[in-house]
């Protein structure tokens, strides 16, 4: 994220991490050779267009730890990355619900156009009320809403991307004189109940992907049918194992629903990694890591989402229904939504606050290469996940530690490439000769002449 | 421009010419270190969003010309241009009439703190149909409603970058576990008539410009009050030096109008240069240029502007206003903006497409560096400009020559600088000590604090 504190908040604070320095280009290009070193798919994006502002009604917590506060702008750091390595990919989170399809297809068709068929977009519609102040609103669009728009905003957006140019339309003849035919651009048009486009031409030329590898996250009901339809890579996470398998199985399921096989849905779930070459170190490394968290960063990131000030409840107070509802009447329902369900019973401000002392929900894997790598396994083995997002700790030695530690060990073991494939992200990520969406996916169908041709 | 055709159509077909590379990192960063061999103050990338679709009722010549079709994204190429050079600035046209001051000050900020302080932003508000429909709207704003949508944008966007964080918000204190002071940070509220931010914080700490140096285009006399509040820099143009003088001299009035000094606006004008060692080298390679340019699509490219198709003419039937009425009900107006005045007396298609021989409607200096330098020294003189934006013409060798014939001839005479200043682009074009607006600009007084310190 193009932040100081992203995931594990207060970790900014020790003296190795560099993450102070994410407005500098050097930074995110020496980010970008150590993740290829490591043969990474991709390095993935987070982004937020809101602020952290619900606890205590303000952002004490939130500036003095930089929860996610300030936040540059994602995308323009994917040329910087994109001109220093060959074949790493780009996962950019970007917000749909403020944008328009026909701005918003260009931007993505220059980012692929100059990393050469490397970015992937992830696919948010946002969570925060802050941000729908940010661009007027009173508060942000319901959640099942903001997904109606979003499928019609994507239509529009493979309309623009798949449907404008026909892949010869670019002659780049000198001699003839023709850069492009003009019979093999077509005008656009789009009618949608949140979107349209009013018969006019992609600005943009077919880039090597044209539409960007679709990720997106979420846990609920309408988010995985929207996932079923539009992404191509699906981050999700659970409380526990089965729980992240039923997830997994989920979303394949709403691949399939929608026309799709079920590994044409690549699964990942968030994964942070305290390795050592013993396991003394590995557990002296996480201690003096758990020093510098900020458990409040977490949850002043947590409440915002959930838009309830748990600083109103006393430190060991119960935090129930009742009591919630009595301060922000009909706000349960979106509590159950950013949570993935109500508290639990007997929950207080100090046990959420305890749950998060590494600055995050999240408990890393602490342990030895080869620990890393059975626990790697086991997870995979339990609930048929595709792979991990990587988070960020004490940055960039997380990255460098799982890279000359962990990475070793899995490829010895066969579960880790040992060179990159050739190609476009889609292609690393799906197979040689995809370097566009599959046949079988929605966004296909706009393609000009997609009747006719019947791609695969 | 991120594009193939800029402003001398046809000119990509000529063998030494590379814009067809335009998708590639590579061109942009070797063109931004040849601009800094040179000393130049900026690159200045131009946009559009829409296409020039009016003439013959499609894009028959747009796209076998490129005539700014395909058109990428101009703001992605910055971050490449910045880490490869170290005092080059960078003026990027943006359109701000699709676009809501909140998301757009982040992404100026992410760009001047990517650059170190080194990014401007032409300021446009869009004068095609064709980009207003792609936004689903039946055809653009009228042209004085969008100066005042961009008043009321331009407020959001100074009360976001100027008075949200106050300058020493950013502690970054790892010890204390300070990286800001809440204290420091201050919510923002606008309520104009076209936009709004309801009581949010600005997501970005402050830039080393905060705003960025604000270049304005446009000649007509709503233009010129709107540039006289918001401009730093404003690029004109002239039928002639008198014409040229008196605009010159119009945009320093507005400029004193709105309570800043005549020189707080730099005015630059386009400046077509064809240079080589001996005056018959010089003519031949403006004969070998001009071989390859498009009457036609600089053709293409005007009518857009005008909105009307001037194919419905006969090559050698006069244009006049009776008859353009009688096409084009209540366009009279519209196309005296795009033209600066209607059509002369006498006026026919063949009679345009000849004045744009050379693929626009601007002529060229043609001669050896001392008559360039003679030309160069006359229009200052004669018109008060105070620089020029250089077209571009073959490409990369008219930056080329320029740089090693006509730069070494103007610094001889004392006309051009021989080294750069240190700091921002704004105290490289204003001086030291000016990396922020200066006091007397409408902009300043949205500063945390304005009132009681008085900034100049």
């Amino acid at each position: 994220m193009n932040c100081v504190g992203h995931i594990h908040h207060g970790l900014w604070k020790h003296p190795r991490d560099n993450s102070v320095d994410y407005r500098k280009p050097g930074y995110w290009i020496a980010l970008a050779q150590l993740l290829e070193k490591g043969l990474f798919d991709a390095v993935f994006l987070a982004d937020i267009v809101g602020v952290y502002d619900v606890l205590g009604d303000g952002i004490d917590v939130t500036a003095r730890e930089a929860v996610q506060l300030p936040v540059n702008d994602p995308a323009y750091v994917v040329p910087l990355m994109a001109q220093a390595t060959q074949h790493l990919g780009f996962g950019v989170t970007a917000n749909l619900t403020y944008e328009h399809p026909y701005l918003f297809a260009r931007r993505f068709a220059t980012l692929d156009h100059l990393s050469g068929g490397r970015v992937g977009w992830n696919i948010v519609t946002g969570y925060l009320d802050s941000a729908a102040r940010g661009v007027g609103l009173k508060q942000q669009i319901d959640h099942d809403d903001r997904y109606d728009r979003g499928d019609d905003f994507m239509d529009a957006f493979y309309k623009l991307l798949e449907g404008g140019w026909e892949d010869d339309a670019v002659v780049n003849d000198r001699v003839r004189g023709i850069y492009a035919d003009p019979a093999k651009i077509h005008r656009i048009r789009h009618d949608g109940p949140f979107y349209k486009v009013d018969n006019v031409y992609n600005l943009t030329e077919p880039s090597p992907q044209r539409t960007p590898v679709l990720f997106q996250a979420g846990a609920s009901k309408r988010g995985n049918a929207f996932a079923g339809r539009h992404a191509e890579c699906v981050f999700t996470g659970g409380q526990d194992r089965p729980a992240l398998a039923k997830m997994v199985a989920a979303i394949r399921g709403e691949a399939v629903e929608a026309g799709r096989e079920r590994d044409d849905v690549k699964v990942f779930s968030y994964l942070t990694v305290v390795v050592d070459s013993n396991e003394r170190a590995a557990r002296d490394k996480y201690d003096e890591y758990l020093a510098y968290a900020s458990p409040e960063g977490a949850l002043a990131h947590f409440v915002s989402g959930a838009g309830v000030d748990l600083d109103r409840f006393g430190l060991d107070e119960e935090i129930t229904d009742e009591k919630l509802e009595a301060l922000y009447p009909g706000r349960l329902r979106r509590v159950g939504e950013a949570r993935g369900g109500g508290f639990a019973p007997g929950t207080t401000r100090r046990k959420l606050l305890d749950a998060r002392r590494f600055g995050s929900q999240q408990a890393p894997i602490v342990g030895t290469p080869s620990q890393v790598a059975d626990e790697i396994a086991r997870i995979v083995a339990e609930t048929d996940l595709d792979g991990f997002n990587l988070t960020r700790t004490v940055a960039p030695e997380c990255y460098r530690d799982f890279i000359e530690l962990v990475i070793p060990e899995l490829q010895g073991r066969g579960l880790y490439k040992t060179a990159y494939e050739e190609g476009t992200l889609r292609e690393k990520l799906f197979g040689a000769g995809r370097a566009r969406l599959p046949g079988n996916h929605h966004g296909a169908q706009f393609r000009h002449g997609h009747q006719r041709s019947g791609h695969r």
